[in-house]
């Protein structure tokens, strides 16, 4: 029915990884579907790997593999450079180079883009009108940056709120769904691939950090970088926490958080959550992603899907490699609005109710200056919950019986600002009898049942 | 920071009602910041209404009012043509006027849109090369058409899967919250404006039909319409199949499902669906709308938002302004793949879980015929309960006792062919001892938790 294009683009490759390898291999597989969608055929001429003697999955043939990424950027017959390798310091110069060249670059590498460099990249690339895509950098296969982008184009886009990062999700799915601790669900993670050797990075929430970042460019059209995001992770939520957001209706999640606070002012921040399980993000369970967008006129959309994994991230670099060719065909460029400057709002102002965990010595009159040092910085106390050493001994045997001696305190607070919250916590590390001030969690608001 | 633009795409609005004055008001009221991502400023310069006498919101100017649509669609100085008539007769020939005038065409109106005269609109504006845009005429706020056609135009998509129908949704949530039959959620419904007076075009999954036919268009590029859609709506379901499917781990929800069988062969289908709780669509409550999207790489993707309302709606209409007045001043469009014929294939040999109803006598011998009946046709049992008088009773109070000598079996089958159960319900309905063949619904397969 549909005749062959009769134009080619060239496509090289930067990367040799876990997501270049399906890229190439969609790209090869699938080249005749892919040529009626892009309107000219898409050939890869160059795989550009760090180690040429490494053995390469066969989707990638060898006589495409070089050494030189320099070189497959200043080829003259490479039309649209794809950079898989991340990270800043070596993909940088080449993605620069390659928007300097004019080609068009899809990437899939948020260190690059929630760094100064990636805003610089992005002014280039709409400098030079040349396009700089990254569907695959938020949320995988998700198609959220061209929803925003583009879909989302005349909203006034209120907030963003994600979990947009595989790992902690998993983690904190697991925690819930079967009362092991911490520390047991990571060692089963890492066993199953799904958490590093080195887990920092995802738990302290400095991957979702980056991610946070490119959001506020793409929903808000702000240049921010990782390094301005507040980041707290998950590695202080515990057992008694999960099962406290259980038994109050909740499930704590990681969110990447990003709210239009006023004109030119946002709040950039990533937090464990309390979220209702009437939410639609408390369904988000396992290494799945999601991201609920907020906007005036549309109310309110989640976007769901895989956030990880090499076929589907190189689902999503592939769409826009289509995207690119097809703009490079007709002379047009994806929308990139300006950027404009931006004032990170500063965490103290923010208000929120909050969950705050106690540990304290079991004894009269521990209540009582806990509750005068929240009195004291205007925290009002929402509901309490005390567990005492019988009930700590019953609910978790030897690890209860230890603290012998020792009661739990479980606080829901009325809104409040995070500066008085925090004085407040401050404050309880030096109140006689607390032991120790175990978990602060924000809990997201939700009307609706 | 941004220069205004210097050009302007005048818009011409065709109807008057609870999408067009919003449609109006934001493209009004947001002008500046919309000019910005048009790359022109966006000019309503007519509204025409069935009934210029009428009062109409503030955010339609008297001033633009007119009675003449056709005028509006030939007037040489509209460029872009908003018809939120809706219906077939007197939208169709507007639209087709509109395309034939080379100007492209953004419409909400799924039942053209899924009409044998919407697959002939779809071939004229690719043949013009003029934009034919409808983000709004499925599920809504949600940018799923933009989704699918642009996102994944990489994307091998095996099967989609929405929740399309609000009013169909909302019935069902309030029947699963609260244990009240239809006819009660059902009025409730009416008296909050969720459903229309007369709700058979909701509630016997016609609209969901619409919606599934475009989805086939979207998604797998094929012309379907309406007629050619497998409907079942949600009339047969009663509390007790809702409290069958809460105990079993279930909610039912009415899917439009659109998948891929083979090679120009795919099914499109809309029925009531047991969903296990653990699938991301069972989250779906309310009026919400979802639509779940199985792609060969992309791997499972969920888009949730609102699916109808009038200021959801218009948000979609606006995006899909600015994008007709983009590609307009670029001289693309929007990509629109080659339709290819397709095979729908019937729904008899479609492979199933059922879940299946029956009200007998409460008598020996019975279950023995009933179950003969099912083995007769090939259709495993794979679970059945029986609930008795008594039991019966103590649930349902009065209606219960009026049941006296009855008793309700409930069964849950292996995986048949649909033209397997429906002959084996077929028999039932003459087995002695069978009072009613209640219901049957298919269970959707969920491979995890």
């Amino acid at each position: 029915m549909t005749s062959a294009p009769s134009r080619t683009v060239r496509i090289g490759v930067l990367g040799g990884g876990t997501v270049a390898a399906p890229v190439v291999g969609l790209l090869r597989e699938r080249a005749a579907d892919l040529a009626v969608q892009a309107g000219a055929r898409l050939e890869v001429v160059a795989v550009a790997v760090a180690d040429v003697a490494k053995q390469r999955p066969d989707a990638v043939p060898g006589a495409l593999v070089t050494g030189d990424a320099t070189a497959v950027v200043a080829d003259p017959t490479v039309d649209v450079v794809v950079e898989l390798i991340g990270g800043v310091d070596v993909a940088g110069p080449l993605v620069r180079a390659a928007l300097e060249a004019g080609k068009p670059v899809v990437t899939a590498n948020k260190a690059l883009l929630a760094s100064p460099e990636g805003a610089r990249l992005r002014s280039l690339a709409r400098s030079r009108g040349v396009d700089l895509l990254y569907e695959a950098a938020v949320a995988g296969a998700i198609p959220l940056v061209r929803a925003l982008r583009q879909s989302l184009t005349g909203e006034r886009i209120v907030r963003v709120m994600g979990i947009v990062n595989g790992t902690t999700n998993y983690l904190l799915t697991k925690m819930d769904e079967g009362d092991e601790p911490y520390e047991a669900v990571l060692a089963e993670a890492q066993r199953l691939g799904l958490a590093e050797r080195d887990p920092t990075a995802d738990v302290a929430g400095y991957d979702a950090a980056a991610k946070a970042a490119i959001l506020a460019g793409v929903a808000f059209g702000y240049d921010v970088s990782v390094d301005q995001v507040h980041c707290e992770g998950i590695t202080s939520i515990e057992q008694p926490d999960v099962a406290f957001a259980r038994r109050s209706g909740h499930v704590i999640k990681l969110l990447a958080v990003v709210e239009r606070l006023g004109v030119g002012s946002v709040s950039v921040r990533v937090h464990p959550t309390l979220v209702s399980r009437h939410h639609p993000l408390a369904g988000v369970r396992d290494a799945f992603n999601a991201v609920f967008v907020e906007g005036e006129a549309a109310g309110e959309l989640m976007l769901y899907g895989q956030g990880a994994g090499g076929l589907p991230t190189a689902s999503a670099v592939v769409g826009d490699v289509i995207d690119a060719a097809r703009n490079l065909l007709s002379g047009t460029t994806a929308p990139t609005p300006e950027r404009s400057p931006v004032h990170l709002e500063p965490l103290e102002g923010l208000r929120s109710r909050y969950y705050v965990r106690l540990d304290v010595e079991d004894r009269p009159g521990v209540l009582g200056a806990v509750a005068t040092a929240f009195g004291h910085h205007g925290v009002s106390i929402s509901s309490m919950e005390q567990e005492t050493p019988e009930r700590l001994a019953d609910e978790e045997g030897a690890a209860g019986r230890d603290a012998a001696g020792m009661a739990r305190l479980l606080f829901v607070t009325h809104e409040a600002t995070t500066g008085d919250v925090v004085a407040t916590l401050d404050d309880l590390g030096g109140v006689p009898g607390v032991v120790r001030v175990a978990n602060a969690v924000r809990i997201l608001p939700w009307g609706r049942g």
